[in-house]
């Protein structure tokens, strides 16, 4: 699975996840590319292109066993095999990523959170006791978790990231603005809502 | 500004502005399609196709006036005129969204918050009061804010994105899940972060 596949595909995999569930859920049982790609507003053509990137599932005028194609998306994107997740910065953000169920489910399992305020180090927030950011070395002692969920203030995200980095952990999903970094060992998931929110104004402006 | 424009273009406006935000604040004053594209990962061509879409702004062999440039994006973008914004669901995540400087130089600004429950309704949360959702078109007597920001749980998103359609209301920043419409006069930005989540699962398993 090591073959370079294009951001593109790599971003429509989710897409294919929520959209595999929900008819899962209402019971089908096989798929043509034809009904995914007008449930996705793609020709059937791109969508076994898209599918044919992870080695095809599907089989010419039979289609596509919607549970067998969801379960090797998901053995794909890796939700079937939960990597150690914890979050730094517990602010309103960070809880609310907490309190979600997003996470499960999606590749990940969160199994500590870290701030420096001492407002919030030490309190017990939707069942994680907040550590402090200062002893999460002495916490890991040389083990890595996989992925570190930023939700820190802008201004401190890069040094925190530093620290991160110096710890081994190599996955981030980052709120808190733009991380400087040229290591491309690094995986390094921005979230810009601020680019949907430009997105949404562009869109309310043309109805008018 | 009616002309049909691509979706892809749509999404980079945002990344555009980022970009000459930064450069602007460093000082620069004149910039090529070739050193945008570099920062942007796309080829100079793309980049001069991209804004001749908005009727272009650059001359051959000049490059363009950073600031200029930018504020013409910000008036394509609506950001130059901020709209009215209500926030339904007032739990962490509405309240991260209420507390962040996300929506101000975004196109919009928040004047009213709502909730439902009794433990919150009333309450001041980051200088909003906030109202009971039922009172919501007592509250705004006819008239109709812009754009509704959805941080309700998924089980009431269908009713409640109903009830503000019915108010008026034709923009939608989404983060509760699924809404079902057939309405193509209603602009809805769906965030979905497990989807980015998921991406970031998919890269973390590459490193491997």
């Amino acid at each position: 699975m090591k073959a370079i596949i294009s951001n593109a595909v790599i971003r429509r995999l989710p897409k294919y996840l929520r959209y595999l569930d929900t008819i899962l859920a209402n019971g089908s049982k096989k798929i043509s590319s034809r009904d995914i790609g007008e449930a996705m507003g793609l020709t059937p053509s791109q969508i076994r292109q898209d599918l044919n990137c992870f080695g095809g599932f599907g089989q010419q005028g039979y289609g596509y066993n919607v549970e067998f194609l969801r379960d090797e998306i998901r053995k794909i994107v890796g939700v079937s095999s939960p990597k150690e997740a914890i979050l730094i910065g517990c602010g309103n953000l960070g809880s609310a990523i907490m309190g979600s169920s997003n996470l499960n489910d999606r590749g990940f399992v969160l199994t500590d959170v870290f701030d420096v305020s001492p407002s919030v180090v030490g309190k017990s927030l939707d069942g994680f006791t907040v550590k402090h950011l200062d002893n999460i070395e002495k916490e890991f002692n040389g083990r890595a978790p996989a992925m570190a969920i930023l939700t820190v203030p802008k201004s401190s995200v890069n040094e925190v990231f530093k620290k991160l980095v110096d710890m081994g952990i190599k996955g981030f999903w980052n709120f808190s603005g733009e991380i400087e970094t040229d290591r491309i060992d690094i995986a390094i998931e921005d979230v810009h809502l601020e680019d949907s929110l430009m997105t949404l104004s562009y869109q309310i402006e043309q109805l008018k």
